[in-house]
């Protein structure tokens, strides 16, 4: 199921290309995640943080399709594309409200771990939450 | 052939799982791109754009291995992989300097565009520039 | 007059003290005034940077009260306290939404420039937006 | 006692104007306030802070006098300029290397506080590092 938010672009994000840095844009996936998991499950990252299920990025990509600039509205769709015991994976695509063009298009691997940054099994430990996460999968 | 350079892990770098937000590893790359061209060509990347070409990204990828650290010393190993008239491939390698371990590995691809974005054949344009970077592509 | 916008902190904004990097909240100083702009006069920063008017930072402040913390709410309240033919000043107010407590205030002083950043007086070459902007200043 | 570092500006720091963004300003004075510290204790803030002393900032200041721009060398001078049992202050200056101009000034107020961010008398709890700062101390 995608789920979809949106952000306005800030002068910070910008460089002196006079479009948004690289590098930014996965802040905003990590937006479109944050309240993917806000939506889907009845906990959010923040509070599965304190819980003690940590979800670091162990993969990263993202290609650039047109360039976002200061002011646009930007559409983040967010879809859970895969979901093991161990690890999932997100997929964002980005769109400009203004036109609805796609301008970018991602994805990020995460591992479940502890505060100490140890893997663990999510499956096994939080079946309830796993099990809600799994029907958010979308068919890719 | 591989140019090497180093950075120092700033506070601000890092998020509340202690550990450098994953974002930022691209500000990094970037680095080591910058002093590749410094080095390796007799022109900088700040002179290049100042002439009216620049390299906006468009495909980043990054393979987390081990989470870098606030204060950390890391050293970005950039090589120039792929060289076509109108793009070019990066890969970086980033190792902890304390215990030279790899932490991460990606790869940025870049478009040669002009002040308005506009995509244009480097090859042809600036043949000179061109041939030098040449010699600098390594074999993968 | 008070202008009311918000933000919800990103995971980017927090660093290993647990708490957001205290230079973020000049961004969000930032994302006030943008929006302050927006909806007082009938022009945004963009467009007013379009015409060649910019509005860089020239003095910064910030008092930290309490802590911000990963996907708080925070309310900005933004006034234009002076304005001058060449220079503005804005004071704001930062609010955790939960408990509407002040966390923060700061100013920031601008002045306007053209786009080879060299200062000029907006009063005299943009009387009416001046005036416009003018009914906008608070009594502090 | 001034301690001088430097750094080179990364593209991630400019913004659509041309120039480095106005919030960054505060991370570079952090490097010279980690600097600083490395270089006058035998004690880096990293292992200050696994010790359970961190140094958020209460108040902070910037003037700015001239951009910096892209690729820019500069200087940060740092001083500790007050100390307090509870709280320390210092002030940097901020030069472009390539014709030694100051760009921009400020100062940083601190708290210590330990890892529940609860304040404490640093005075009191580590006299001997305490006073090892205190000869830090310039005159102003």
């Amino acid at each position: 199921m995608e789920h979809i938010t949106s952000i306005r672009v800030r002068y910070k994000e910008t460089d002196q290309m006079g479009v948004v840095y690289h590098g930014n844009y996965f802040t905003w996936f990590d937006i479109g995640r944050t309240d993917f998991l806000r939506n889907t499950m009845d906990i959010s990252n923040k509070a599965l943080e304190e819980k003690g299920v940590l979800l670091p990025v162990i993969e990263g990509h993202c290609k650039y399709i047109k360039p976002a600039k200061y002011d646009d509205e930007i559409i983040i769709k967010t879809e859970l594309v895969k979901l093991k015991g161990v690890r999932l994976e997100f997929q964002y695509k980005l769109f400009r409200k203004e036109d609805n063009i796609l301008i970018a298009e991602g994805y990020t691997t995460h591992a479940f771990v502890d505060k100490e940054l140890t893997p663990f099994n999510f499956k096994k430990n939080y079946k309830e939450m796993w099990e809600i996460l799994q029907k958010q999968v979308s068919a890719v």
